[in-house]
């Protein structure tokens, strides 16, 4: 077994806390990777705290995971020790449903396994997230960090990066097309660089008339309060597309009117009901569409990576210290951060015992 | 001026009455048409009731009709005298705009003129439906019925019929496919005869035991009680497409549990809210979407009927006369119809006044 350690909440009420736990020893399929960073993603709160439901404790959160490789298994060939790799959402899912033929594991049918908060496949163990100094995960879920990203700055991609390139290819969006991003956090600055990055003109819908300078530096030509009604009113039937990526529920009616005949809703941040309900007839007069997206397969995750390299993207960051993981999940919450957080895995001090 | 007659409601609260009224000469473009029978489409109650409130009285209801060429404009060179035609929910557009020109009339961007309750782009006056012994059409919204379809039982193609064939084909619905629909009804019993002749593999969802022995004889493959919570678990995740003809507010989130991966649930019925809200998680998990549809442009409304004339296709109707018009909305609201009824404009009386 790998002796790690890393910080984890005991239970839904609790603050993260530093906590020592095994890591399974290298399978012939596994690579161990010491992790130099792990992005703080709204999801990880939402789990710690049991928003959903369905999560177990200890739990150590972290699906935006960085670092290098530092063992492989024997039948691994695509890493070698020293490589710079990431890790996102998925260790694993069952490579023989229709979902993973196509290689969208996200979707797999017998359920794919989470970074943190679920059980490995074979063994039964629990699986722990990123906020910790290292990770064991199967060869075929560890990405390749291309050479010319800053890893630090490249560790979201893995999760809010993915979740808004996935759909985006989806869509075919591309140059005539008119996005529009509802939201600028984690999801929806990276929605736009993505956006822009693609050939699409892009809008930013905010409520936050102080935004507008910071979405026009990151490349949007029009910034819409979506509170002002006359300015709601003057893009009405103007979009193809528009990335949603509010967490939380709202109202899309306004969003969809926005949308030209044939337009999409996409959305990617609304895990509960879309709460005032959508009107019927808002889709039927435009043939107006509403879609959802989860992350993204890890054929797509490794063609976002190189996309990136390719456009010189990575996401805006303030790092931090894993001893100041709780204030981050405060500052998250309140939407007080440009646009991630990510830990410094070299602040994660080792475990006084293990010393 | 052509003086008609025909039966409309004087308000909201009225049964429907004889009327007689003047409709207009016939234009350089227009066609006049001797109406033989109209169908009785569920908004046509609903307008004549002024539950969507922006009906106009008195109110001339009937957008399913077909009849006999009487009369053409000068430059009409399309139509002569004593052909079969009919006519939908639209009478004409801006024929300007985008929607217009890709002939998605429908979606005209200048708001497409309705063929009653609504207002004539060139001279405003009331537009007057199919309840009637004639009409007065511009030329360009007026089909071609073919030979070999029954008048009575084609007509209500005009709106059911295209309804339903129009989202079919714009998913581009085709062999291999697994198609339910919601509802046995005028749309819905069409939704069936053209998935099956489209090539799909057909289910009914339905709330009604006693609907089986129907479906199964319009062609379906399977029966879904969808209050039956076992039924609905075994096609979790099995459908391609969902054509929802429910015409009221519903829970959808179980059709949407019923879809694959990638599927779409396509609405065509519900022109008020979505409620119960859709949730959020179900379309991100498994990429599924929400699609609304419009009737069909006039150039997919003429394949409509060219399709039916070679796959022998018309609606399952109840003739009626003109007289048991209210008795018929009553069935109707109901459910009483199978499915649709049909009015035989030989039985509508002129005026005794006008003898």
């Amino acid at each position: 077994m790998n002796p790690s350690y890393g910080f984890a909440c005991s239970d839904a009420s609790e603050p993260l806390k530093p906590w020592s736990f095994e890591r399974r020893d290298v399978r012939d399929d596994d690579v161990r990777i010491e992790i130099t960073h792990c992005g703080v993603c709204h999801s990880d709160i939402h789990q710690a705290r049991n928003d959903w439901g369905w999560a177990s404790y200890p739990l150590v959160p972290g699906h935006e995971i960085v670092g290098r490789v530092v063992e492989v298994g024997s039948r691994v060939s695509g890493f070698k020790v020293g490589d710079a790799v990431g890790v996102g959402c998925m260790v694993d899912s069952c490579q023989e449903c229709p979902s993973c033929a196509e290689g969208l594991e996200q979707y797999c049918l017998n359920g794919m396994t989470q970074t943190y908060a679920d059980k490995d496949r074979r063994d039964g163990t629990p699986t722990y997230g990123g906020y910790s100094n290292q990770i064991v995960v199967r060869d075929k879920f560890v990405l390749r960090m291309p050479d010319n990203l800053d890893l630090a700055a490249a560790a979201p991609l893995l999760c809010a990066g993915i979740t808004t390139f996935s759909p985006l290819r989806h869509v075919k969006l591309g140059k005539g097309h008119k996005l529009a991003v509802v939201g600028l956090g984690g999801l929806g600055h990276m929605g736009i660089k993505f956006g822009v990055a693609m050939g699409a003109e892009v809008t930013l819908f905010t409520r936050s008339p102080s935004k507008e300078a910071e979405a026009r530096a990151l490349g949007v030509t029009n910034v819409v309060l979506s509170t002002d009604e006359e300015q709601m009113k003057a893009v009405a039937g103007t979009f193809d597309f528009i990335l949603d990526t509010v967490p939380v529920p709202h109202d899309v009616n306004p969003y969809v009117a926005s949308l030209k005949r044939d337009g999409t809703l996409i959305i990617v941040g609304v895990v509960g009901p879309l709460d005032p309900p959508v009107s019927g007839a808002q889709l039927i007069i435009g043939r107006k569409s509403v879609i959802g997206s989860l992350i993204g397969g890890i054929k797509e995750t490794q063609e976002m990576l190189d996309f990136c390299a390719e456009h010189g993207i990575t996401c805006d960051i303030e790092t931090i210290k894993m001893a100041d993981i709780n204030d981050a999940f405060e500052r998250t919450v309140k939407g007080d951060v440009h646009y991630r957080f990510v830990i410094d895995m070299a602040s994660l001090e080792a475990p006084k015992q293990a010393a």
